[in-house]
């Protein structure tokens, strides 16, 4: 039997990076915390890291839940899929009812909407919570996105708003909503996430191929932005990454990397799902195809010998300072694409989002963070219901002004043929959202022409059908 | 008992229009048909246009089953889903080992992998067919995807070939592969018709609100085209739209028709797979997002009310001409994405492929059959392993020749704020796979920086991790 019996408040299973220094975290804020992994390694490495604490963790899970005080709070951090269904399996024959399981890792929405059933049926609470911030953000304030049982968020809502980031005092982390909303909310971020990526990463390659720059001046750009309304994390650590040397060679380090990039998963889940729910993403579509586009690195050498680089940008007088506002119009698009998943999703699974506490958390903590949430904020905040940011007085007078520069260096980039899938999606989606009509009449026209699959009528109710072809 | 017992060959399950039409071509060829529906309705309109061939239908299954000859061999045309499994249910206890079941609707493909399992085990063989060319099409000479047990393709190979479409004497239709193969094949040819449809909807928005043309100057386009290298089913269909007059208003129906349009989900699923298996399709995907698009139209109203209609085109000079080169090159596009999907999904799913042979039997009878795909054949047919096809020099030719112009017409539209989301994703989806060199080093450095997910070198094997913030 444990000497330990019954002393903590909180438990880890999964002492990874991001467990542990979640782990880290919550004990410097005071809560009397505890960890579990079957690896020897990660409990020696909590051992080291936590000796301020004097944290231990145990490698026999019994141990471990004998070790917490009821209701017992057990933190999941382990890689999405399988695992979780194990662990959940482990440790419920050790848990009793009115206990509390919070899955923190990227789970897909339909596994958690499932797990909270099955725990729900048993007596158990359930938490899916999104966090996000990286390893960075884990060990010194996340953003947390926990969704689940209304009822049983008063037991952890302490702990997580201590650990959370901090924006003008304010916790990032707040209740989501039922069931999977957490997760469902994570991997939205993730999506825009993923737009906001690849957007910086075209823009890269205008500055440099598009206007010659060398890296110094990359640099400068991303930082300049970094100093006004483009300030955000990840714009931040773009202007890093062009300051840091490779030891190997004395070349910038990103000079040296593949330029064939990896993905996880939930920016592509993002897609599938707004597919479902009949939401249109197209700058988050794009920067998904823009994965997997660059992992066809043969097939783009090849292709490129056959018809030839890009060329540079022509009048290039003004032309940074139009990328300013392009970059501007098509992080919007990436937002706003994202937020209207997300209200669509909250009418269609029952999650009651709050749109502008969502906006609100994002602002500290993730990796979207950005001066342009507190726009976002305050646009939900004066209209919560909006179903579309583009519909924001606001948010419109900062689109209107940017739109000549914005559709100059969309249209020069397809001019020289420098690579752009993710601005021309962002500048073709507002133009077809900006379209009272548009010219999808035809669409319906052929479906019924050759599978009779009737229309409406712009002056009379019902279903139509007409002989198109004279038969 | 019946007084038919075992007459017949071959035996339809479900007498809707595509079923009933499908069931007239088979008579009509010869081959001894009967149906089964358990609507009277669909019945006594199969007696009646059957009239010719004396043909009747049973609306008890058991009946229908036992007009049957060994091995009975049945197709199904019915609603994809649920009501599939509600017929394989129903007749498989009155089956008998070496029967063949014919799922001709639009299955999901995992539906039909897990079907071709299930029946594999009970002794009977499974077909998954596409069927492409509308209710003309099945009546005349549709083009057919049979996936299956390749061993009893040659029950069905005689009738499949009789009443397919055929092109140059040659029959549209050939084995495609095992399992779902054949389902998987046409819902890709879905997802190419998607982007063909929705490229023709732009090239309206632009013929109509770019350059200002009637609808007798857009047909007349429409028209010229289709007397040209775009010659295809869905540009002859277009423009008779533009011929069709509304007898209530008198415009063109065209003109009244709503500009929402709906689908049946076989263009989401191209895309959502093409995800899994990590192919881009940005103008299929574009397509998808397109008819989402259409389904806001409150919100598209509103925001054209903020922000404006598009302009025309500035300079229209010699347009036209340049239109018909973006709209080839845009094509192609589409095209080519599917091809690569079906490409990749042989490798993944063991499908075995012959490109060469889709593209044959996709030349006739089918939605998206085009002279084009005479070009795609020809291109496989010289290199049948062919990765993508823009690596064929023929293509390759007619591409450079038209790039001038497609980038001209694609950056006009933008400048002028026509809505052109599939054009736009086809030229940046060819300059990304024309990019020796993208920019996802530096996705690659930002994923390593916020959430030490390493990466690769250009110079070294293996996978690195740098302190990119100096911890």
């Amino acid at each position: 039997m444990s000497t330990t019996n019954s002393t903590y408040s909180f438990g880890m299973i999964g002492l990874g990076t991001m467990g542990r220094n979640l782990l880290l975290n919550m004990a410097d804020h005071g809560f009397s915390v505890t960890g579990h992994d079957k690896s020897e390694k990660m409990l020696a490495l909590l051992e080291e890291e936590g000796k301020a604490h004097n944290l231990k963790g145990f490698a026999k899970v019994e141990d471990f839940i004998d070790s917490l005080q009821s209701p017992k709070t057990i933190i999941l951090l382990v890689p999405a899929g399988k695992i979780v269904d194990d662990v959940i399996a482990e440790i419920t024959p050790l848990l009793s009812e009115g206990d509390i399981i919070i899955d923190s890792g990227n789970s897909y929405y339909t596994d958690t909407t499932r797990r909270s059933q099955e725990l729900k049926e048993k007596g158990f609470h359930f938490f899916g919570m999104g966090i996000s911030g990286g390893e960075e953000g884990a060990r010194f304030g996340p953003s947390l996105m926990p969704g689940g049982e209304k009822a049983a968020y008063a037991v952890v809502k302490d702990l997580l708003e201590a650990v959370s980031a901090k924006v003008n005092g304010e916790p990032c982390v707040a209740y989501i909503g039922p069931g999977a909303a957490g997760h469902f909310v994570k991997m939205t971020h993730n999506g825009i996430e993923y737009a906001i990526m690849q957007l910086l990463a075209e823009t890269y390659d205008i500055l440099k191929n598009g206007l010659g720059y060398d890296n110094a001046q990359i640099q400068q750009v991303f930082e300049k932005w970094n100093n006004g309304r483009l300030k955000s994390f990840l714009m931040e650590i773009t202007k890093d990454v062009f300051l840091f040397k490779d030891e190997k060679t004395g070349n910038l380090l990103v000079d040296e990397i593949k330029d064939q990039a990896k993905s996880k998963g939930t920016g592509k889940w993002t897609s599938q799902i707004a597919m479902d729910v009949e939401v249109p993403l197209n700058t988050i579509d794009a920067s998904v195809a823009g994965r997997n586009l660059s992992k066809l690195k043969d097939l783009r050498v090849e292709l490129e010998g056959s018809f030839g680089k890009a060329a540079q940008i022509e009048n290039k007088e003004g032309f940074e300072d139009q990328l300013e506002e392009a970059f501007y119009f098509a992080m919007a698009s990436a937002y706003a694409q994202g937020m209207h998943l997300l209200w669509k999703a909250s009418a269609e699974y029952g999650y009651e989002l709050n749109m502008a506490e969502i906006a609100k958390i994002w602002r500290g903590g993730c990796i979207i963070r950005a001066e342009f949430l507190q726009d976002i904020y305050e646009a939900y905040q004066k209209q919560p219901n909006l179903q579309h940011l583009y519909q924001d007085a606001s948010i419109q007078q900062k689109l209107q002004a940017g739109l000549k520069d914005t559709r100059n260096v969309i249209a020069s980039a397809i001019s020289t043929g420098i690579a752009i899938p993710c601005y021309a999606a962002a500048i073709t989606y507002f133009d077809t959202l900006k379209t009272g009509r548009m010219p999808s009449n035809l669409i319906q026209a052929q479906r019924d022409y050759f599978g009779a699959h009737t229309f409406e009528r712009i002056d009379s109710e019902g279903v139509f059908h007409a002989e198109w072809n004279g038969k």
